[in-house]
């Protein structure tokens, strides 16, 4: 699966993480092609001393997929910096108003698909890295980047495949840094130190079909249905915990298809998706939404509920010296410390967790799979110098401004 | 719009209810094809002396559709038939047993579409109609009979501007007989005295878009949708009046089609019927609805709502001597008196009510619009002699047996 790698010149610097994220935007990666962009980091890396392998994994019915490992130097504590290679589609290309492969800064700003989500973050923290080593070359520990080209896919031959090839060559890692894009707007809004899980249930109600003018020879599942929502949403799953929303039900759709207006359904189908804290595993949950069910369908309501497996489990860094490390360096950078939060989705942090602990930071995600994606060039050479810090702080060398 | 008619001489004898369904379910008058069965029908009333017109209405957008008006005698009181000619399509004609348009006769059953909605009752009470005026040349009053081809289509250009177009001719009814099929499953169980009326709604809740990770960003129509829906199912919309069961809502369809399950979706959209009884017109339902869903939506969910036009009011034909009249026929062939209901679906008595009494009675209803649709052999020839007795009492002659 590894292969040889011969080592171009590049017609860039790669610790200036603006040309960086100015190249890896140029290789069209939208997942599962590579694109290029593995082979221009695998080059970057080999160029700075770093042992890379490029493993390829295969599952049934799905196209190959390929991912990247390097590290540098052999002995602990391994940090291993976390992420992907690959994008989501561009979408309507005619509305972008720049080049969503092209890479283009416009008033400071980086345009293109994977600017900040998570092109932007990975060069960030690549140049960091290469700084780092480049300034410091007898630092202790290693440093090592482990980068998917699944992770906006099915995610089945990424991360995932990745750890455990990597355990099987018998590599540990002691933290793990993801360069997700964590902020909402600022970079000193947020560092995540867990993620909440997702749980996806497929609802649905059985009725008989009938005609409208003879309801008693009839029975709506639509009325079910909203029995059996209305009860799923009576009352919270939960109120939260020390570090975690409460947990959420979204019901993400409901559809009958029935075009007759005089005709009474068949059947009624729901699909509804919970994110949930770490009161929960994806097991009691599954039991607790069961529970309700049962109780509002009684003996009124013929459903049928199937959950997909998940591996989404909710999961928390406990603040300790890696995490104040982080929202150490991104307030040195930024002036202002950022939350600690376990928000949003889910993200390849949750493979990662069974490994070591991690911590997830990157740039200003507000654009992230939108339309004219895009990344400040200030943001860029923020998180290089919040890594900068960070790497200091982990490898403990005195930082040098 | 009336054609001039010649009476070409008929195979069979159209005094005999069986040969007439026969020669009628052998028309594939599925709507809005004519298919022969008027052009039958004009033959065989003119033959019998009855004045024939065949008025074609048209509207923009939609086939011309023909329509068939006779008449027997010049005096009141008068008395017509009402029924139509279409059928609904076959459907999965490989699903049929026999012929749909065969007429063909097994072990007492005659097999085809239309064979009880409602060519088998509108070819009895021609029949009867026939028999009676053959056997009663100086009978007082007058037959008449007002036969469309558009009742299971759109029903634009059928019995509503037939009516009108009586009307405006000078023609006047004093009572109707609409020979629908109104038994559930023997011929002694119902006559129609009224119909529900029938509203339909579409209601459109709308939310705001986002990921299910950020519920706090988004707002999830499904949880209004919800909410609205059991506000109308929360409470009866009335408890039946003297000869109505209870107004009854059912909604037909929801859709959202949303495919992720990690987004909220934008908009939820529903469609309901309520068949409603004398104490509601379309009007002051409507304005239940809405109050309904006001109150229920209070400041936290953004719906619309529309109403179809409708034409379907819930009306009755009070019981008194015609209805009673009808009854007793039934009784006197059956040996048992029949139920007076207004329930099922709508029928086009709702538009001949706004000119006279009237009363629906048909054969066995059960197959209707089914696969294998069929009327029994004895049923056909017990309507023929019922309609003939109502004709006796109708116009103050004695029954011969």
């Amino acid at each position: 699966m590894d292969q040889q790698l011969d080592t171009p010149l590049l017609a860039f610097d790669p610790t200036d993480p603006v040309a960086l994220t100015q190249a890896l935007v140029r290789c069209p990666s939208v997942t599962p092609a590579e694109g290029g962009a593995l082979a221009l980091l695998a080059t970057v890396l080999a160029s700075a001393g770093y042992s890379v392998h490029r493993p390829v994994f295969s599952a049934d019915g799905m196209p190959d997929i390929e991912n990247l490992y390097a590290r540098i130097g052999t002995e602990g504590p391994v940090l291993v910096i976390a992420g992907h290679s690959d994008v989501v589609p561009v979408g309507d290309a005619e509305a972008w108003t720049r080049d969503p492969f092209g890479g283009v800064i416009v008033d400071g700003v980086l345009y293109g698909r994977g600017a900040c989500d998570m092109k932007g973050g990975l060069a960030a923290m690549i140049s960091a890295a290469l700084r780092f080593r480049r300034d410091n070359p007898q630092a202790p520990g290693s440093i090592a980047f482990l980068i998917t080209g699944d992770e906006e896919g099915p995610a089945i031959n990424g991360t995932i495949k990745l750890l455990a090839w990597a355990q099987s060559r018998g590599e540990r890692f002691d933290h793990c840094l993801l360069g997700e894009p964590t902020n909402p707007a600022s970079m000193s809004d947020m560092i995540k130190i867990g993620r909440r899980g997702s749980l996806t249930g497929k609802l649905t109600v059985n009725g008989k079909q009938g005609h409208v003018g003879y309801p008693h020879l009839a029975d709506n599942p639509i009325r079910g249905m909203v029995r059996l929502l209305a009860a799923l949403d009576a009352t919270p799953l939960d109120g939260g915990t020390t570090h975690f929303d409460p947990s959420n039900l979204e019901v993400t759709t409901l559809d009958v298809g029935n075009p007759s207006s005089n005709v009474v359904p068949a059947q009624a189908k729901a699909v509804f998706n919970i994110r949930f804290n770490d009161s929960w595993t994806p097991e009691t949950l599954a039991a607790e939404i069961e529970r309700r069910l049962r109780e509002a369908a009684g003996n009124l309501v013929r459903y049928e509920l199937a959950f997909q497996p998940t591996n989404a489990v909710a999961f928390l860094t406990e603040p300790g010296p890696f995490v104040t490390m982080v929202a150490d360096a991104v307030e040195a950078e930024t002036g202002k410390r950022p939350a600690l939060s376990t928000t949003g989705g889910t993200s390849d942090a949750r493979f990662i967790k069974n490994y070591c602990p991690v911590v997830e930071y990157g740039v200003v995600g507000q654009t992230m799979h939108q339309i004219d994606e895009r990344v400040a060039v200030a943001d860029l050479t923020a998180l290089e110098r919040i890594t900068h810090r960070l790497l200091d702080s982990y490898f403990a060398l005195q930082h040098k401004p």
